[in-house]
């Protein structure tokens, strides 16, 4: 498989080369960032391009992509609903092209979304805490409202009823944030890295699915899996989870 | 749906009896145990029971359910394929009726196995650690035995390279059991009760699937599903998985 | 070591009166509850008593023990200062008695905290989490407030630097309660007890120290603790952490 | 505090280096590596010198330090009995001068060594889970080794029982290591870094004490407590732990 990468000196951009060499089925065959020859990627017969970069260019860049009939895998954010049609478009010129829209490339971080919303329906509670470094701007993180918006959504739809909850007095803040009827809670703590844990329970048992992400070294695998079967999946695909095969 | 339970006055039967009558879509009408009258059972309309009873008595106890086309969900230790093999033929003459026999009802423990089988070949390293109070005799517990032959079969289909590990100096037992090339630790603890954690390794990232059983009535809520979903499957049915709608 | 129980019949009586005869070097002397008569802990040569009952009465119990010249330990609530003053006056005329009056006497909660506030000034951030079922009414935990306040006395006795935050955006109670400056998140999940976590880090690590208290019994080697050595502090002592041999 | 570092462009010294740029009280006025004149730190006015080299030189190094009355922290390896007697026959000519060996700077772990040891003879059960990368060579780690040797002193100067353990069948290796009658258990996951867990269990309890490092420079805060404080210390002080104000 023959990988050009977009954004290939950024910080993840160089995780991204360096996984894309090691691996024994990929080759780096061209390396662009801002200022460098986007042609560059056509000149040296790229299959697939990995884009991490900036939303401001991402659109240009996926233009040239389809254009020239290469797939791509992009983990720059930015995207809505105008973009996505905006890509739908461009790709009704090229039929046989992949593009994957990921908000997240740790496989580790979709199983446990993944896993949490399967198993919450059989569970009367589930709460999300999630842990990361103090120089964090928001809480809660993204991921750990997207989890709670997930379990939410497999509640509803599995018609569980509301979860038990006899707090009657307290300090605010105590039973963290309500997203969609599930509480989430955010720890900073200097030292930590980027951590989730879900805690799920029922009459005398608990489930809990913990992700720890140490490393952004650990976006590599899932960019991976996205190199290697994005060009079986023409169009547009939103989420690296329907490219894993769990079922 | 009415509901006779076997071994009614056996420490798991009471939690059962307790948890059939707790609920609002199931009705107790018949409690036996040792020395009753297991006509008790027809005469009382019960339409699915539940045995918690012993390996020398479950065999006729099962086979009074099928010839009065009762539903039967069993606790109950002691299967081999010979006794399945003798409950198929009993159930050619009563094509309706479903058995499910299920060595664990824990839905916690169920989804732990699930989920850690699943995500096994998505890493690289996988080992189970199993945690229990010090009067346990066998270590490792057949849980996290079952839970390490899973992962090992997942990781063999997938094609996965063997665990990493360079460890070259050391003392006996430090790296725990091996149990088809998959590592278990065994913890004996006073205050705990039964806990297993698998970790899922990759580079930069660990996934952790924890489950806690914390007290005997854990068994109940997925005695329940078997009781509601039972009728739904004739014949024999073996592990309580198959019924969860988990896909 | 001859010993008494006040309040003997209620949960915790039952468990502290089943410890005292199974301990090899206490003996049960006398079981006294609601509607018995007092005077037979005098009369049974009790040498110490312990006392699970109500405000209301315990004070009329210490009273009748001080009297007798029989050593107290109480884990009955609501002492103020009032309270104790009134004990200290009593106390004068019984200069060999001690009475123990503790909120807490489970040693696993009693290191949780003294172990949080030892370890707090040598991190930048700490932060507590407790778990609890959730028939709970009050969040957080009087535990979790108590280590807080703790934690932020030995931080403020050792100049600490306010611990770092960049929060600039999120949800309501995302960060959890704030206590003298610690913040404390507290769930509320089915199957749990009553579970705490303390969680300290700096540049590149972390300590945790978490107490899980899985059983009522959890109390009674602390009680026994008390009963072993409150003859050595003539006097009242406010707390079990003052017994144990610590340093 | 003027301070001078040897090996300072080693993966340790240079984190040194930038912890002692970065802190307040403490000026960086001599980076010495292999090469480099050792005079520098004398002629720099170094008052206190941190030594991260090697065994071969380090002696030479601080014959170096203590005839020219400079302070020495030391996290270089190798130190037996005859080294530090060899070092104190240097030190009786250099009175007021403080020398600090440290096998560990992490003040996370020595916390974590210190509090398990206090909490043993309080709980019947106690064990050790240390998880590392799988690159490691030694299995279990020294850190956990001498963990459970320091519990281990601290239950036989107690009079504690040995821990219950009823396990009478399973698979080799099941139940860990022994290390002076208490079990280590050693994992070996892709994505860990280094991570330490005590488990003390009495009835009805647990309390649970981790170390997570997830970075080397876990080890500055640690330095800095040496190089601030030595010079209180004159003669050979072996352990950080010594230096820390933890009664």
């Amino acid at each position: 498989m023959r990988v050009g990468v977009l954004g290939a000196r950024g910080k993840v951009g160089v995780e991204v080369c360096r996984a894309v060499e090691a691996a024994p089925d990929t080759e780096l065959v061209a390396s662009v960032d801002a200022g460098d020859d986007i042609e560059e990627l056509a000149r040296a017969g790229a299959q697939v391009v990995v884009d991490f970069t900036h939303p401001d260019v991402v659109m240009d860049n996926l233009r040239f992509c389809i254009e020239h009939g290469i797939h791509a895998v992009v983990g720059t954010t930015g995207f809505d609903q105008a973009r996505l049609d905006q890509l739908d478009e461009w790709l009704t010129g090229a039929p046989g092209v992949g593009v994957l829209i990921a908000p997240n490339f740790s496989i580790g971080a979709i199983l446990m979304m993944r896993f949490a919303a399967q198993a919450a329906p059989f569970f009367e509670s589930v709460e999300v805490i999630e842990l990361h470094h103090p120089d964090k701007a928001d809480a809660p993180s993204g991921t750990a409202r997207r989890t709670a918006e997930l379990i939410a959504a497999a509640r509803r739809e599995a018609g569980s009823a509301p979860m038990p909850d006899a707090t009657s007095s307290g300090l605010d803040g105590a039973r963290g944030a309500d997203v969609d009827g599930v509480r989430v809670h955010g720890l900073r703590v200097r030292g930590l890295v980027a951590h989730q844990e879900v805690i799920l329970g029922a009459a005398g048992e608990t489930l809990t699915i913990r992700h720890d992400s140490l490393d952004r070294v650990s976006f590599t695998p899932g960019v991976l899996v996205g190199v290697r079967t994005i060009f079986t999946r023409p169009g547009v695909t939103v989420g690296l989870e329907s490219l894993l095969d769990l079922d």
